[in-house]
């Protein structure tokens, strides 16, 4: 870029330097939405296609020719067809020898094939430079600009350069691409699009698990037992105080369960004295779903609130309070107010209250843009800090609630525990260790095992 | 780069290399606060003004020329100046031909002139290469480093290779460049900042009008008649009661309409026999909606939630609910507890409130970050699948909490309908075609056509 | 890119083009993962060590040779060493002359050395290119790819092309590189990730210094005036009552001083009658960090709405309600419902639902990615608009709640205020000057001065 304008007077007005050439393979729906997306931003599009008749749903700047000879105007031919079409492809490998092969096709079901399509087009053309890349867009999406599922276009291949090439043409059309690396990853990036929440599936089947258990656990001894021994008919618990007995319990259990592999990895980590061991893979899986097990935990948790603060609009609790009113006007007393209850029943209230708004804080900072927003000390800090706090806030206020009844014998209806007590073993067992773990003694080692130093060293550097 | 250290030597140490230099026509806030930032990143600004006289407010490592000279000095040119003096540049022509002329500037008025701010330069000197960009960046943002609102750059030009050069030094700045195409795209790009949330505006509308409709309904039927005819003041409602009334009636509508286009849309391609042809104008603006409505309908539905969760903190509702105690105690009697009443209240409350819980839930994934971070079949799974399960919750809520009044003729106050009669007829009506839908019998020939099939194909590939 | 087949013949099939060479001095923690990241994504990676023993936790695909050898292999060197054993990088001076010379350390502790480690580096090394980068990414975060918190990398560096060397690794590690300038960043880099929160510490200690201080001078009036004057031990208060009066008083205030700034520099450009002289540093650090203090007055309006929610839940509560219904029963009369008190419950009720509405609404664009999918226009007309309709419907909440107590001489216990009424001060002054403002003949002054009109022009372009 020079000022002499000598030679810019080459560049009459309104001569547009066009983006490069790009051929298209298939003029099915992805197709036509993508070279429509390429023409408006400034590509030349060329379809390939058995029929050269021009069908009125083809962009209207395009132009159609025989599969040849749209490969040989274009040094990138997309191909929009689908697998089982592919083999049409062997008999032009010559014409697309060296050229920049795009694979952007999908399966109906997880590792459908053997290999992948990206890689068995490179059987198929093994002159040829394939990229994998474009599979995670939907075509409507591309068409209608209404891009609100992923702008990550996920891009794979042998070729650097070729890979370059195609990571431009994705930044142009106005998305983000994230190099995979080599076409080994393109059976991972095939399988993405059919995943369904891949990571969220241990953590809410363990979920739906606990409380199928505690729904029913809860059915026995409220509903079952009552009916049998004191003939009363409380079946409607089953649709609101039930759910507001377990949601609590799971929301608790699971929010010890989060931290609960933390505590497991200190204590594996001071017994072997490095921490240059990789942990037992269940260890490992754990660890990385507990983003996932702290927010259903965070779900429970809300639907507990919701539940508790819509509880004074039941009949059955309107019904209930209005009891021992009568009682007292029948009876013409009035009872002073029972301070230590008062006490109590506000202690429980507002840590349940400041524990659900730590709970929602941490809750927050997981969202990806905020997540985004802090530097790693800041998210520890919420993640491991705050939460730490919200677990025993919540423990307290599980405590304080449920107290009265450890040790009460009509609490152990069939000589089974209530479900407070199960639902704090975990959160309690978690915080007692964590307890230790902060001693200096305990701490101080734990510390240098995470900065690098081993107890018995084998492998110096 | 290779590992030759003679040619190396050349580099002294602290020798920076420094981007290239930039021009920037125009002292004013904007040229001021986009100077000072290139200069932070690297650049070696030049200021065109008409007088060189050093201003202290103009970045100390900035120089001040003429504009001639100042132009000659840089092969980007930014343009600062606002489009009723673009006639002084005129004279220039010569000097900007070949060179990359930056438009950034905005208007006051959507649509204010017939030709874009940058076609309009373009016409002026024809020989630039006219780009537009940063007009969407506001000064103070770029000044104080607080870029809260986007930092999306949108560029539009004709030569590509200016563009790409802009769009470098947008990435330079930290900003994100988005590639709109051709110099055509500038008009919209220019009423881009002036516009203040397009496609919110007619879910706003449309939620407005049914909200001062059901809000005048509820007004005559529960404040006015039981003026005229019980002779109650019970004008008090217009605070809470109403809005409690009209917020979910306006809700369960709004849902309905979110799911509504999508069933007429099967409807009609299952007629069309094809998905090939343009749904109708409206039908398209509709879905292109649709999030907009749900956010709406989730937002009504937080409302009455709240609402109804206050609602025992009213007075009038304490002493509605006072009147029956009293009333038993002076009549010496504690009535039974009404199961069949506890039932219900339980059902709708514990129905509203799983829900509930699933629209805040697909709320969540709507949020642009979130969106961005799952699948496709992972956000149409969301979308749809417990989009329409919060639906049906919704409806049977409403459904169970209204359902007793059907058939009592003291709900007809007027002979009109109660509103909660009014707001099922839209989520009933989609659910039923949706349930018509799913069978397999139309189920499969509609997946057919989806997936490109047609009845009476008329052009073939 | 040619179609011309003969010279692509070279590129056997699986020849992958591979990026080009690294070097990594060290094996530490940090060296290993990035090593092993920049290998997955098709880089050489060559480790520079003092023993060339290969350690089985480095990367296999890796060569390790010594810190000579390595240098040489590459044009860029990451030095994954810490900062006090740099000194052993000066025999290699030589060898590094012209090379890119990354540094990745941090520091333990804020500014702990006068020079920033990468500045030090650049003296050790006078002819190495040095750039600052990835110190902001964790190594556990970069090996489990569990890129939760930032995939920021800033990088800074004196020299441009370097610098861009280094940012397209980053790009390629599908991480976002933010170009920060010159070396001289590099201290800011530095002390980024140790930074814990900076623009909320204000903010912070304000909202707990008010805190603090309203919660005793409740504690006082409410607990031990009481305790004192009526004998009633109410030290329950401290759970529920008291938090939620100090809980709205703090928020209001807070939200009345984010807007408060906004005031003052309106009245200071006013009347020096230019916008082009700076404000008080007070004025601007308080103006940027608006949002943070908007964020904690919505976190403490949650509690207070929790709290308020929560309270018929109370056994107090329950109590306090009880006893006119007992009254009622024993005088044997039932009491017409107050119309008036009805009007005033509900209206503050339904004025603090729809304030809080609003507050919500206002948070949630505060998201970082729903304020970047919106224009400067709507972010204004929110933040701004939407902000105030916020202060003004929880001011008027506050009036109608508290108004009943402002002439009530017993309001005033030890004649000290009601809260209430300390909590009106700073919102009531910010909406009075700002109806002041709005009014025409102030207005239009303000706006031309706003848009770069001076009274008292000095200097001129």
């Amino acid at each position: 870029m020079n000022t002499n304008s000598s030679n810019m007077m080459a560049l009459a007005p309104n001569t547009s330097k066009k983006r490069e050439t790009v051929c298209i393979f298939g003029t099915g729906d992805f197709g036509r939405a993508l070279g429509h997306k390429m023409i408006q931003c400034g590509y030349h599009v060329v379809y390939g296609s058995r029929s050269t008749q021009i069908s009125n749903l083809i962009p209207k700047d395009a132009e159609v020719l025989s599969h040849a000879e749209a490969a040989q105007k274009a040094a990138i031919i997309i191909i929009a067809i689908q697998r089982q079409h592919y083999n049409f492809l062997t008999p032009l490998a010559e014409i697309l020898r060296g050229k920049v092969v795009v694979d952007i096709s999908n399966n109906l079901k997880l590792n459908q094939y053997p290999e992948s399509n990206a890689e068995y087009l490179a059987q198929l053309l093994p002159g040829a430079r394939v990229v994998k890349a474009f599979n995670t867009v939907s075509a409507w999406a591309l068409q209608s600009g209404a891009l609100d599922a992923s702008r990550q276009v996920f891009v794979c291949g042998d070729d650097t350069e070729a890979k370059e090439m195609v990571m431009n043409i994705v930044r142009a059309l106005g998305l983000t691409p994230l190099d995979q690396g080599s076409l080994l990853a393109a059976q991972e990036i095939e399988n993405y699009p059919l995943q369904l929440f891949p990571m969220w599936k241990f953590p809410i089947f363990l979920s739906l698990g606990l409380t199928v258990f505690f729904f029913f656990y809860c059915l026995a001894l409220d509903v079952i037992y009552t009916y049998i021994y004191e003939n009363n008919n409380f079946s409607f618990f089953i649709a609101m105080t039930i759910p507001n007995r377990v949601c609590p319990v799971v929301a608790l259990i699971l929010l010890g369960l989060v931290y609960l592999p933390g505590v497991l990895a200190a204590i594996i980590q001071l017994y072997r004295g490095t921490k240059y061991r990789r942990f037992p893979d269940w260890l490992d899986k754990w660890m990385l779903c507990r983003k996932q097990l702290g927010l259903i935990a965070l779900a429970f948790a809300s639907l507990h609130a919701v539940f508790t603060l819509a509880s004074p609009l039941r009949s059955f609790v309107k019904w209930r309070n209005a009891k021992p009113i009568i009682s007292q006007a029948l009876n013409n007393q009035t009872e002073p107010l029972d301070t230590t209850n008062a006490w109590l029943s506000d202690s429980y209230l507002a840590l349940g209250i400041i524990g659900f708004f730590f709970f929602v804080l941490v809750g927050i900072t997981s969202l990806p843009s905020v997540s985004n927003s802090v530097n790693w000390r800041e998210f520890r800090f919420v993640q491991s800090k705050l939460g730490y706090l919200t677990l025993i806030l919540c423990t307290a206020h599980t405590l304080v609630y449920g107290g009265k009844w450890f040790l009460s014998p009509s609490a152990y209806k069939w000589y089974l525990p209530n479900i407070y007590m199960l639902s704090l073993v975990v959160p309690c067992a978690v915080l007692v260790v964590k307890f230790v773990l902060i001693f200096p003694c305990v701490d101080k080692p734990l510390t240098r095992i995470r900065q690098g130093w081993e107890r018995n060293p084998k492998s110096s550097e």
